[in-house]
């Protein structure tokens, strides 16, 4: 606008000098200039940036992210940018999942999305009711440019479970334009599925199963009390088609099953929890810091949250799922000759150096952080709390050990034997 | 602006009338009405509504959380609006449980905050790059109101650690003009701390002690990967005082402890996910909901979520807290017979009818859902599950009785023998 009203303010000059009283041109001039002071009310888009700092300035919009470097959680920050995040819906769970990447400063973003923007979305975040009546993808377009103008968008609005739709989205994930020297078949390092019926889950599944690409499902249910998040690695985990919900759509389009003035509910307290639990496993996948959960639920009425394992299944219907779990079986010997090269590594930097001083004047010994924590678990130390105060936070290992107990089953044996290796190649092939 | 483009539009007709060449004017009015066209980008503020409609319909920004009552999960969604909640310090959580409870439609919002929005607050949600040098109460208010027109926003520009500051939020607590009919010494129903330092949580908690107001406590760690949640309610629960931190700063200004340089990290996930959490407890809370988490932590590198019960501590340094902790156990007799009374009333309501129809034509029978759950879990249903694939989830109430056994303890005794309330008030009346 403001090109708009130097444009405006230039013809006024030209007016005034060709009338004799100039006073209507002065009244004009300063309506103009007031209306420019109002658009300007929301003038504030900040200038890219070309080098994540660390410095400690409020004018700094990433001296939080970089402080994890300090703090010793992640290796290397700035590698985010280098990063590419497919999300598939940009509704309750899509769009705060986007804003939060955005604001994490991620490289690139695809978001796909064919609805529209309605006041029944505004019980959940991010949507605004100025975006009434646009397209999710353009509003979202709109928000986090203007959040982050480091990130590079690209949004896609249509239909991902039509036949073109489904060729556009696959064609949208192997370009690599972004990021020429990525290895693999795809151009991006993690599609998240924010969609919430079967069919274009199963859709987000097939591509991912063609391109090898890691993938992360999440959901949140009807009654919008509960939601989950789940990874999904070609080969290695269970597909959205090796364990499919009991219950689906056949032979007629899901939608119709819709009844007549009935809508599922929805929280953005449920939906924010489930976007939160979403990116922080995609931030710990990515940065490679943590543990990236297979699955967690997240109960709300009890604050309860289920984790579990899925191992991929011999007789999945997906082709290409039975395509990449041969490969991964082939590729066992592979994995286990880099684990053990990574273990031999591990070993000869552990090797203990010795003192870094001989002396010791002051009778310093270290003690390790572990076995510190052994000792004041055995000591009684309820004894040492006042009196109405009780522990009752166990710790996350023990926790761990709990629920194999609860489930009434010890880890199961990571490792395959030879022989269950060869029974599972040849359900493999007889499938 | 409107207004402001209507002047000017009508200050070229009069200019145009006196001039013999309109040809000029007609330039102008064309730059003008363009102006105006892209004023109105942002125009759309919805209207208020006068009552929440459970209505299927895209416009009904309601039609999402009434579908709550249908669903079950609520009995009267619409007390929403009868609500006032505090919140205090509106930053990465404070900010977005504030967002959260907007659009689930709370009636009343109290945002206290004396900080300005920077451009290293970007790395969190809700606040934008345009409100940068606003105050964080002015930004949220602007937006807050923007997207549900029906809350009622107070704010509160103002550090509640000083003697003034303290005085205002006690008074500002105790203002009832929303809601007279409220019952007790609050005009709130619920406070929320998001406070980032342990003075103003004890500013919080002498204000609710005081008060006898229920209060939940919010906070992140410094490395940003997990938080938790409390709720604390006097003489009930333990305060912020029964139980205080190990270290702290003492006799000198805590913020004088921050190192040049140096800032604590944070991520729009952890941030989001604590929010989330803060407010669907706050829900079921005021709603009457599933069960409110005492205490509820989240470890995010490990997705580990503790959770614990601190009871009062009968030697807290805080006087109000003491009183509180008197009033509670007198009251002991009449929390018995209200209990016993609604265990009776249960028990009538709960009295066989007999079926509803006499006849049978279809032999259908009714089975109860929590027996066939029994025998599902009894059978040997791992023999049907396809090979690869097995079953790792813990339902909900084994999970509690694994916490149980892996801390080593039984749950304590809710009810406490006379014996235990004697030694109790003792205690109490010698400190």
């Amino acid at each position: 606008m403001e090109v708009e009203f130097k444009a405006l303010l230039d013809d006024l000059d030209v007016l005034e000098k060709s009338l004799s009283d100039p006073a209507p041109i002065h009244k004009l001039r300063s309506h103009v200039e007031n209306l420019a002071t109002l658009s300007k009310c929301n003038p504030h888009r900040r200038s890219k940036v070309k080098e994540l700092s660390s410095e400690v300035v409020d004018s700094n919009p990433y001296s939080r992210l970089m402080a994890l470097q300090r703090m010793g959680i992640v290796d290397n920050y700035e590698r985010i940018r280098e990063f590419s995040v497919a999300i598939v819906g940009i509704g309750g769970v899509g769009s705060v999942a986007a804003e939060m990447l955005t604001r994490c400063g991620i490289g690139r973003l695809l978001l796909y999305d064919y609805d529209t923007v309605e006041l029944a979305n505004m019980n959940r975040l991010f949507f605004r009711p100025d975006q009434v009546g646009m397209t999710k993808t353009d509003a979202a377009v709109q928000t986090l440019a203007e959040i982050n103008p480091d990130v590079v968008l690209e949004s896609f609005t249509m239909n991902i479970t039509t036949v073109q739709g489904f060729e556009t989205f696959t064609s949208s994930l192997t370009n690599k334009s972004f990021c020429p020297s990525k290895e693999g078949g795809s151009g991006v390092d993690l599609v998240l599925s924010c969609v919430d019926n079967y069919e274009a889950r199963m859709a987000v599944n097939q591509a991912c199963n063609e391109l090898r690409q890691t993938w992360m499902e999440s959901g949140v249910s009807e009654d919008a009390v509960s939601g989950h998040i789940q990874l999904l690695v070609p080969g290695e985990t269970a597909c959205f088609a090796c364990a499919p919900p009991l219950v689906v759509a056949s032979g007629i389009d899901e939608r119709t099953l819709k009844r007549e003035g009935v809508c599922a509910a929805s929280l953005p307290t449920t939906m924010g929890v489930v976007a939160g639990l979403l990116v922080q496993n995609s931030l710990k996948f990515l940065l490679n810091f943590g543990e990236v959960s297979p699955y967690l639920g997240y109960n709300s009425l009890k604050d309860f949250f289920p984790t579990m394992k899925m191992r991929p299944n011999p007789q999945c219907s997906n082709v290409a799922c039975l395509q990449r779990q041969k490969e991964y079986i082939f590729a066992k010997p592979e994995r286990d000759a880099a684990a053990k090269a990574k273990m031999e590594a591990d070993a000869s930097t552990a090797i203990d150096e010795g003192p870094l001083h001989d002396d010791n004047e002051w009778n310093i010994s270290v003690v390790d952080d572990e076995n510190e924590k052994d000792t004041t678990k055995a000591a009684s130390s309820s004894d040492t709390l006042p009196e109405g105060l009780t522990r009752e936070l166990p710790v996350a290992d023990e926790y761990e050990k709990a629920i194999a107990i609860a489930s009434g089953s010890g880890e199961t044996e990571e490792e395959d034997d030879l022989e269950d290796l060869k029974k599972q190649l040849e359900a493999l092939n007889a499938a």
